[in-house]
């Protein structure tokens, strides 16, 4: 019997990176090696998740210009506050293993293209630390050529140029937060998915302890 | 004729310090003295601003533990970016007098007592600063007994004890911001209503340029 863990597990990566999928498929994973498994996701489905999904997708639009990134930074550490109150916390508490699809490592790399990175992680100061973070690294064309290929009508950030922004930004933020001691993995995103899925599992095994 | 102008009036203070009552009586007397004047709040009326009255009323509640003050200063400083760039911004830019109905000054003396101040100071670094904040000081007891004079309903004991801590809260924030070169104007707030208007109209035309 595998004694009760509870552990915060992050996937990162850009929009297309296939974080989506591979919480699915590592939760499946970890269930069938018998571990208790919560998925969820940033902007999380509680009441400041459901408003910044729906201003992301242009909604609340202001006439004439974009929404300032740094309205949005704030935003989300409200949502990764609140929900991990509402959500994670519980979950944890309750000895269950959480993985989320995204946290505070999206906020400074596509919020950090339009506002001071520095301060949008001091608005992050409080938010629960992943115990691992697997970032699935793909270049920001194999993104887009993926979200084309899905049909998925482009969100706000999905522009190319600035897409490559935003993959230049999560490699500085990886560096920069696992040199400051947090437990990253980077795994190769273009990788053929099952591959990618047993990288990510391999990964998730090495830092929270347990065998493949 | 009066030269068009463009300054942000702010007027706080606790819940039943006057300042709905107030920031309406201003603007009469400002308009009557030829000005043009938008007249606004926070939480604001945009969709941040929605959200966070719907919170603070109660809905969206975390069974069995209050909402994290730490959530409700990120989702004050969020809306405050927005409520600028959505409706101050372009009044002010438009030569109008804006006066708003509480700004950060609230957050730093309310999300204070839960939260540091410091930190919420921090996630407000880019809203937009007041040209002149007019503080209603009113005592938390007499706060207290017009909120329920006006038919609101609180837990008496619990409520007192609370705004004691925000009076405070605010006595050391406008004493904080004076002395770091912010123009506020401490008004008392519980002179009969008619002289608490002429006071705060003496204040803010004396910050602004003007005459009575």
């Amino acid at each position: 019997m595998v004694a009760p863990m509870s552990k915060l597990i992050v996937l990162e990566g850009l929009d297309g990176a296939g974080t989506t999928t591979q919480a699915r498929l590592l939760a499946q994973a970890l269930t069938e090696r018998g571990r208790t498994v919560h998925v969820t996701r940033q902007p999380s489905d509680g009441p400041i998740g459901k408003l910044l999904r729906a201003m992301l997708t242009g909604e609340h639009a202001i006439e004439g210009q974009a929404i300032d990134q740094r309205t949005f930074g704030l935003l989300f550490a409200a949502d990764r506050m609140d929900h991990g109150q509402r959500e994670v916390a519980p979950a944890l508490a309750a000895g269950t293993l959480v993985i989320s699809d995204r946290w505070y490592h999206s906020s400074l790399a596509y919020q950090g293209t339009g506002a001071d990175r520095a301060w949008i992680a001091t608005a992050n100061l409080h938010a629960i630390r992943p115990d691992v973070t697997v970032f699935l690294r793909v270049r920001p064309e194999v993104a887009a050529a993926r979200r084309a290929a899905a049909g998925r009508t482009e969100e706000l950030f999905e522009a190319i140029e600035m897409q490559r922004k935003v993959a230049a930004g999560y490699d500085e933020v990886m560096h920069k937060l696992a040199f400051a001691g947090e437990r990253i993995e980077v795994v190769n995103g273009e990788l053929p998915l099952e591959e990618v899925t047993s990288e990510i599992l391999a990964g998730v095994l090495r830092r929270i302890g347990g065998t493949n």
